[in-house]
């Protein structure tokens, strides 16, 4: 209002025309906004010679005025331009889909013009938001004295896990360089080489199956520290999200950062990244001997009823739902087809209702007494006026589908609050996953995580080899936990890291556990024990995933909505048609052939 | 000072070892310095026991305590710890080199063991200030309102110039992706959406032969704007290197930059990135009538003295070098040498002594009477002491050399001071070049750039086909310039850019201008010609070669000491030994297969 007055020359995009007789009113967008022009009626001749179009690259000369008819809901809505003068900097032709908030075009059609998809506000807002994540986030690591170190994109072929996109070397015929799947073995040399706070916002890339959130090319806040321990690295990390949503959110996020061990989160909500804005925790009824071997199950409480289902189980699990009494036949009968799905698995669903009048009602009257079934709901820890649903089958998948089952509810009954933020640590994670196709170890986050120092033994005076596949996690290697730690924000990583091996000797044991020769370990990573010998002071970092914090903050399910120009899922970016073949020539230079060709 | 008495813990590494009887003295090395610790005879025991070595990474806690020995030429100089305990937390080898400033270690294995080679002073005093300076650019560049948007990494293949890095695609078989030598189209399409202000620090790809000043990745500092001429974008991009300046040197630059047109800059300096720290400007005394059309030689001065050197050269160019005229017979063989080598290919260096009792005593005193060779002196800007130095030849090669024999001059007479920064913009480039082999023109900056207004009908009314190959001089398009310039620093193209084409008609020209098919124009930039059909506002920006602007700050001539992980002069990583073979498996899932195998 302060500008009422002013002469100002803007220059922007034609978003709307609209005519009143003489009267033309144009509402111009540019990056800040959207500001009403009016054209009086001095202009008609030039607007007839120039006539204006949707799209058009406008430039307008006139003085600000106050609008007769204010618009609220735009921050320039109580001023209009009185135009003196305009000049038409560029047409447009009539885009495919219209640039608004809802706009028409289908997901398909805005990637192939995804240069007009960007002039959406909603997308522009994204955006606005992924850069104001990147400042925060550099803002407050500089001043926590980490440098900014740029690791190469040029590097060396040495999958483990994920593939590498491999470039061929012109100058070094037959040979390739790797995209770099993160930084990891480099910022780690810069630890041995004395920088002891680093990071980078860095592209990341990986060559696997695109699910709906992947993408081949990535971008991850790289981290790493030395001298410290897992405790420092927690409380620098959550620090800077704390900060991130501060800068970003303005939420002053004072409450302590929750912290639960891996095998609690899988105990309790069947999942390593638990949504913790809700409650409604699993009570293992019956769990195999083979996994939490310091947990309790409570098989007591079914045993002995001649229930083929639970008794034949290999787990059973309970789950508490707030004021599920109440739910009819058929909403129980939707959960019951829910649980069903393919994607989920299990066989069936079994129901307590636990009425207000302290009653119980459940599908499995026919096995158990009320008193029974009262104490079920008791240790699943439900109240009257509750329902209490239960899971039969392998542990694995039985877990799981638990851990499904609790999200859905919970998104169900709207405890899945999108302006909600509950950040989480999830720590000591298995060192060692077992990959059952080779029948052995494979490292749980990656191979230069450390065991936790009292594991250390287990780990060095122990063959790796796996006698009896069948029974693997009686290995002593499947207990061994690990110095790591994810951070999970409303049932999300968003990002993970470790404490580091920094001595030769356990990094050569490591490898050994996952099945490298020595040979190939000193081919792949001969450059990292090398250092390890030259004084590698204790050191650990974390990576987190920048477009999926991104995506959470902005409250979306898709990480390509944060990304400016993204590839489909099957890696291709179909706006510029990429990728493509390349000439004979190229293909010469780089000494290869095409398969088939 | 202010410490003495605290207890204090350090970490670092064991930089030197020094006993006197029965005590200790370490120097402990870490990111921030070098401090003394002294362990008393209580300690001898354990270091007995655990004794240290150069580069053990040492835990010490201990007293602060004031030096007797101060040592003024470190921070920490006037204290040392006094130590109470201490944890040797890793040994170390004995390093191949001295982790010192002035090493013993040899270029080769410095860059074997980079992990070494960063932890001395030297090295890391060059990546803090790289990080100074991307802090500094960036703050500027928000302040001024510019996002940082990130472009992809895996691109089309657009080869036009450089070489591509292209990048197989296992998904897409038969297809590659391209690495981006810079993000320009990116760039362009985030102004066609209206993103006004972009900047990204970003690492680029060309894959070309190296010389000793080339990476085959490389960093820039990549700006775009909208709705801005040329004059917008000299006044923001001079701004940022003065802030730089200021921020990371401590130097208010408040001069005005100088500005000069490539044809000014080529005439003056033979040179189209003088080092104007000092003056020695050429003087023409002769050129061809083909080049500078506008300028004016001064033949008069040599002609008609059947001096055959002359009279048969092309071109012959004098420079004045202050106080020369004392320059010993010895000097002037030397300089001649000098221009008679291989890289400078002269013939021979005539030249004039202008004495201090104003006479002239010359190489040409056969030809030229005392009066002539006054005139020339005069022409070339000589005073009295003074020697004027003549070179002849074809114009291309004799301004080239001409513009060496003045860096050499400057360099040998002090003119060129490390502590004396000069910038200097170079506008009004040539639009075109032209490529001898091929009788075509290419695009001197890159097919993007706009020519200048006045000159688009040129460009739009003429063939672009050179049909007098011996006399493309003669065809209009050798006399378009561009709205393209180049940031210049002490002799250094730091930046370079361009206002852009924004008409998808004038791009269409610009590529079959470049030889490009209709149809190749589509294939490879569709996406950009369709982007222009949509309202594409007047844009323009500039790239920064970080790297080299690292250097230059820093003192250096090479780039690679500002690269954490450089790769040597064959493109290859020699600590990581990369490229390397990759597996069959691999090849076979990428669908391709070695030439020759």
């Amino acid at each position: 209002m302060g500008d009422i007055g002013k002469e100002v020359t803007l220059a922007g995009w034609v978003q709307t025309i609209r005519k009143f007789g003489a009267i033309t009113f144009v509402d111009l967008r540019d990056r800040y906004g959207i500001t009403q022009l009016v054209f009086n009626e001095a202009l008609n001749t030039q607007l007839e010679s120039h006539p204006l179009g949707r799209e058009f690259v406008l430039q307008a000369k006139g003085k600000v005025i106050e609008r007769t008819n204010k618009n609220g809901a735009i921050p320039t809505g109580s001023i209009e331009i009185d135009v003196q003068q305009f000049t038409i900097l560029n047409k447009s032709a009539v885009p495919p889909f219209t640039i608004q908030d809802d706009t028409d075009g289908g997901d398909d059609l805005r990637m192939k013009y995804r240069y007009l998809d960007l002039r959406r506000n909603a997308v522009k807002k994204n955006l606005e938001l992924r850069y104001a994540v990147n400042r925060s986030a550099r803002n407050y690591l500089h001043e926590n004295n980490f440098m900014d170190i740029e690791t190469p994109f040029l590097i060396k072929s040495t999958p483990e896990g994920a593939r590498d996109f491999v470039v061929p070397s012109r100058m070094n015929a037959g040979q390739f360089y790797a995209l770099p799947q993160s930084p990891q073995t480099f910022k780690q040399l810069l630890m041995v080489s004395g920088y002891d706070r680093y990071y980078q916002v860095v592209k990341c890339f990986r060559d696997e199956d695109l699910r709906a959130d992947r993408q081949p090319e990535f971008t991850q806040i790289d981290c790493e520290m030395s001298f410290v321990e897992q405790e420092d690295i927690l409380n620098m990390f959550e620090g800077l999200i704390k900060r991130i949503f501060k800068d970003v959110k303005g939420i002053e996020y004072n409450d302590a950062v929750e912290r639960m061990t891996w095998e609690d989160a899988m105990w309790n909500y069947g999942n390593d990244k638990p949504d913790i804005r809700f409650g409604m925790r699993i009570c293992t009824l019956k769990k195999p001997s083979t996994v939490f071997a310091e947990k309790q199950d409570q098989s007591i409480l079914i045993n002995g009823a001649n229930f083929q289902v639970f008794d034949g189980a290999e787990a059973v699990l309970a789950i508490a739902v707030s004021g599920g009494a109440v739910y009819t036949r058929k909403q129980l009968d939707e959960l019951t087809e829910w649980v069903k799905r393919p994607q989920i698995g299990m066989k069936g669903l079994a129901y307590i209702r636990f009425n207000e009048d302290g009653t119980c009602k459940s599908s499995i009257d026919k096995f158990y007494t009320e008193e029974r079934l009262k104490s079920i709901v008791d240790a699943a820890g439900a109240q009257k006026g509750d329902l209490v649903l239960i899971l039969a089958g392998a542990e694995e998948r039985t877990r799981k589908a638990m851990s499904e089952l609790r999200l859905e509810l919970g998104e169900q009954m709207g405890l899945r609050k999108k302006d909600e933020y509950k950040l989480l640590w999830v720590l000591d994670f298995p060192l060692f996953e077992y990959a059952e196709e080779e029948n052995r170890w494979v490292a749980r986050h990656h191979p230069f995580t450390s065991p936790k120092p009292s594991q250390i033994d287990t780990m060095i005076n122990n063959d790796p080899v796996i006698h009896d596949a069948a029974n693997y996690l009686a290995h002593p290697y499947a207990q061994i936990k690990a110095n790591a730690y994810d951070m999970v924000l409303n049932g999300n990583e968003i990002g993970g890291g470790s404490i580091r091996i920094y001595q030769r000797a356990l990094q050569e044991k490591m490898f050994d556990a996952l099945g490298m020769s020595q040979e190939e370990a000193l081919h792949k990573f001969g450059f990292l024990l090398g250092a390890f010998e030259y004084g590698a002071p204790p050191h650990g970092g974390i990576a987190f995933g920048f477009d999926r914090l991104c995506a959470i903050l902005g409250g979306s399910e898709s990480i390509r909505d944060f990304i400016a120009f993204p590839k489909n899922n099957s890696g291709r970016d179909v706006m510029l048609d990429a990728p493509s073949t390349i000439d004979d020539a190229q293909l010469n230079e780089l000494n290869i052939l095409l398969k088939n060709s």
